[in-house]
């Protein structure tokens, strides 16, 4: 039965290639998470422009569900008046669009290996430079979960009002809803989510188109019983000052949360991969640019209000169509549905970082490792864990999660174009046709070096602006929260690096000295009863050494006696020392025991000490037995030379 | 340095008795609970009447607090006229008290070493009546620390009106405190809780005086600035129905609650310590009777009003000393106090119970054993984190967790006063001087057994009506919770009994033969380098067994190839097996090569997993390794004869 291909054995070492056909047999889990990926491999999984857009678009362009509806939100300080200004500002954020998407695009082409801020950063700026990225990046695919789902429950609830004091419940459901999908894998997630992106591009532009199409006829009217105007109902109105409009247009900013999607995954599209991307890119770009003005204008000309009980779009949808009917739901249903995509681009590109990030020693390796459906499954639960966190405690509202939100977007944005900036600038320094290897990248002479480092550094500089401006503007809302948080990861990350580059230099070979072989091994045996299990870990003792002592820690005198008796018929002559505990304390006495023992111990002598352990079939009874191995492991973990075996004893 | 006193050595086993001097070095935990307990013996730490009451009755009498309060709170939605009806139903409530004080006299003396409704009904009744009273006695002890902390809040609150918002918090610490005073031992906290229980007698019995002498003096006032009656504003008056009245009174059976509590914990007494027990129920009932009923009496004459801003207490206090002055102070002090202590008298009585159902098999048996403090340290976590999980959900709102609390002390009450009438009815059978055993009790003639079977009969007839009238009138207020809970509960006892027979009986010696001596010892080492850790596991390794095989899966060709190298010099031989695995799983692979390796075995083969494991020294960095052998363990649990062991090497 040995499926295994043997392909050498010279000087003792065998190399088997392990075919990967294991199935695990837990039948839950395949029905939850479907049947592991048995021969597909992970580099086939690659996708068009096409389905592309779906899976990589849907952060970017469902923004426009809520970064219309938070710039006024920030404007109805200053009453209903000041709605106008939105205009101006849509305009000043597809402005910054452009920019974006030139400095990407040059990016994605640089970088066809996949160009995100965390490996821009890393190659051409350094390690603390990368980190910070890193830091800011994962904060940043946590937030969007948390703030897609959220407005994703937002739409629903403002077509069902009914489900408004449930919307923590229905976010939470959602996340796990989203987590299910990606742990099933990336293929099938990127083709079940192409059919709803296409859906909500086309019912959005068509509610923007039919919309325009009645305010040029002029039959375009007003919204019909709007929402309560929450926020400016309670204050007294505010004079529109720079400081208010730099807020506004900051919440606006985050329509642009998820451009940079597209360049941290290139390498799932098909080949050529840059090419693909880059014109992936630019679509979207117009379509998102698109959404953003037309939303932005028609919500002002129907007279939306910003509210938590119904969604701006909502407000748009029913005065554009009239009513409440088909394609008012229609038109809800996709934005729910494309915001859900949106959390689940952070679920892609999470665990992908995750995983760079432990490869490179900063978070913990095993992030690095696939679970059996080729997806990095650690990175995913925990995503879907700490996003239900924040919908929980922000009660999913998207107006209290966004000052959390764009700060570390625009600052990997930052730190990505100045890493290009600055990589252009190298290249300029280089010779025609000459290329260096900096930190195992490859830089070669560009002859538009000049213009390419000027566009990355200007768009360094806008997003450096912008981020300052949003934490300002927004500190106190929140934005302290992720201003105190983003060091305080740098700072862990470096803590593990110093960790495992701590671990490597005391496990190194370099001045080892082989210690003498075991002289003597000594085995102690705990047992709470003399029964089928004590005996099978008895046979089991005997194999490792002669010199074993089982130790009863007796609590109750008459069993103590019943042990002793089978002992003598049972123990093959085995030596059996009883600790008497008057208190009926067990652990103690038996750590006390093996304290003496150890004293007594020569350097080369090594006590293994074999507990005998139940498998009861249900995992629930173990709360019916101790733990006696786990205790005793947990209390002499930093004991040199004591082992611990738990030989099991299947009950059932 | 052999500390253990050899006591005898024959045919093999030798017998030390532990002198129990073991002081774990864990300095942190002995500054919180203080330093274990050495010499004195558990025996030793006994009580007399003035500290039992100290320590028992603290329960009940702290009742007086709440129970007039929310006796009021019901009659409210009949309007302010209805809180006359209070003092009947007061009296009401002191005939029952002199009924159960009657009984559970009898019961202490019948049961000298301890006759809580638990082992009453065990021995008379049978096992389903006694897990039946287990359950309602153990919810019961769960409610009584969420009800009195709260009511402890409620006096604080009452003081100090700024800390109403923080009432969960407040309660949560409180229960904290006790929990850890508790994880001290119990002699400590019976001393440290006798003086504010005289301090409470001494206040609250100087109030009512006081408040006695003015109102017979006519100088007694009425509450100033009594605080809104928070129910009956929202609400329409209600007519003053039976059903309303009955209600009362079951809120005012609350002040009923603890009566018990001395019948449990009579082992705690000195000797002669039923007489000592009994003579302290009465003292107690006689306190606990006077307190309601001049409590009541006075509120009533002072107008106070039931209020969750201002306790009955609060408003009581400052009305009988005119202001908010130093006896005030002093009055709420000794009451929140008091009510502190009652929820320690649960602490000492849920952890006993715990302990006597786990060694009968209805719980797990290692709530039976006890910490290193002499207590039984288990059952006093588990109560303060469900008590807490309570306040947290109720808000720390007496009225909110009342509806749940006195069906269990009632139906404890029924079945421990049908098991004594049942006993007194047996003694009746007997010939005089005659003695049976049932169910490892004793039964002795009794020739005043009718009397007696009267008393207690009586008492189980009017507490099994009032447990009625309690389900019945506060079903729909959360009494229903408790009603599906004490069956659920009963069910999973039974469940776990069957569990520990059954596991009994497959591990019987019975039918054992012994199986033939294991033939071969495989053993595995999973390395995933060369290094200091993995020479380590591999020099223990060949302690076992000749027969070594170390297994790499590798995710990492270049990596593969230095390991391949390293083991070359460092391996001394042993065979090394390559399994290479281009998805980057890591367990799947090994887990295929165990497979294969199983299917090749033995009956008498054996195969034992060695796993290097690093120990760092700080926990945390756990986190940045793979638990390898923790993971093997539970992915070859049901294997027969694979055992894992893991070689901890200490980094640091």
């Amino acid at each position: 039965m040995r499926e295994h291909m043997n392909i050498e054995e010279d000087s003792g070492t065998t190399v088997l290639r392990h075919d990967s056909k294991y199935e695990p047999d837990r039948s839950l889990l395949t029905l939850l998470f479907g049947k592991p990926l048995a021969t597909a491999d992970a580099g086939e999984q690659t996708i068009g422009k096409a389905i592309g857009l779906a899976v990589f678009s849907s952060d970017a362009l469902s923004s426009v569900a809520y970064a219309p509806q938070e710039m006024l939100i920030i404007l109805a300080a200053a009453g209903s008046t000041a709605f106008g200004i939105s205009i101006p500002l849509a305009f000043a954020i597809c402005a910054l669009l452009v920019i974006l998407t030139l400095s990407y695009e040059q990016t994605i082409h640089a970088y066809p290996g996949g160009g995100g801020a965390y490996i821009v950063s890393r190659d051409n700026l350094g390690e603390l430079p990368a980190q910070i990225a890193a830091a800011a990046l994962l904060t940043d695919y946590i937030l969007t979960v948390a703030v897609s789902v959220s407005s994703g429950v937002a739409q629903v609830v403002s077509a069902i009002p009914n489900l408004f004091a449930f919307r923590v419940e229905i976010g939470v459901a959602m996340v796990i809803l989203i987590m299910m999908i990606n742990l099933r894998g990336v293929k099938e997630s990127g083709y079940a989510f192409a059919v709803p992106t296409y859906f909500f591009l086309i019912t959005m532009l068509a509610t923007i188109g039919f919309g325009m199409f009645r305010y040029l006829t002029g039959t375009l009217g007003q919204v019909v019983n709007a929402p309560m105007d929450i926020l400016s109902e309670h204050e007294v109105v505010q004079p529109i000052t720079l400081f208010l409009i730099l807020k506004a247009f900051a919440s606006g900013t985050s329509a642009l949360t998820g451009v940079e999607a597209i360049s941290n995954g290139i390498m799932a599209f098909k080949e050529p991969r840059s090419s693909n991307a880059g014109k992936t890119l630019v679509i979207m770009a117009f379509i998102l640019g698109t959404m953003m003005l037309g939303i932005t204008f028609l919500a002002h000309q129907v007279g939306a209000t910003p509210s938590e009980e119904e969604t701006l779009i909502s407000q748009l949808a029913r005065t554009a169509f009239n009513d409440r009917g088909l394609p008012y739901l229609l038109v809800i249903a996709a934005t729910t549905v494309i915001l859900i995509m949106a959390a689940n681009t952070a679920f892609a590109d999470f665990p992908r970082l995750g995983a760079l990030v432990g490869k490179d020693g900063f978070l913990p390796r095993q992030l690095a490792w696939r679970g059996s459906r080729l997806v990095y499954s650690r990175g995913i639960v925990a995503l879907a864990a700490i996003a239900s966190f924040l919908i929980i405690i922000f009660q999913a509202s998207v107006t209290k999660l966004i000052p959390l939100y764009a700060i570390g977007v625009f600052l990997s944005f930052t730190l990505s174009q100045a890493g290009m900036a600055h990589r252009w600038w190298k290249s300029g320094r280089l010779e025609p046709e000459q290329e260096i290897v900096e930190r195992g990248s490859t830089i070669r002479h560009d002859k538009r070096w000049l213009f390419k480092m000027i566009i990355n550094g200007f768009g360094a500089v806008c997003t450096l602006v912008i981020m300052f401006v949003f934490a300002i503007t927004k500190f106190t809302d929140g934005a302290y929260v992720v201003i105190i948080l983003l060091p305080t990861l740098v700072y862990l990350f470096f803590a593990i690096h110093r960790h495992y580059q701590g671990l490597a230099n005391r496990l190194s070979m370099e001045t080892y000295v082989s210690p003498a072989r075991i002289a003597r091994h000594r085995v102690i045996l705990p047992i709470g009863g003399v029964h089928r299990g004590t005996l099978a870990a008895l046979r089991y003792a005997k194999t490792l050494s002669d010199d074993i002592t089982a130790v009863h820690v007796s609590i109750d005198e008459e069993e103590t006696m019943k042990i002793r008796q089978k002992w003598e018929i049972w123990g093959d002559g085995t030596r059996l020392v009883i600790l008497e505990s008057p208190y009926r304390v067990f652990l103690e006495p038996l750590l006390k025991y093996i304290d003496e023992i150890d004293e007594t111990r020569q350097p080369n002598d090594i006590i293994t000490i074999v507990v005998p352990e139940f498998i009861p079939r249900n995992m629930a009874a173990n709360a019916l037995h101790t733990q006696t191995a786990m205790e005793l492991r947990m209390a002499l973990r930093f004991r040199k030379d004591i082992v611990i075996t738990n030989v099991p004893y299947q009950v059932d």
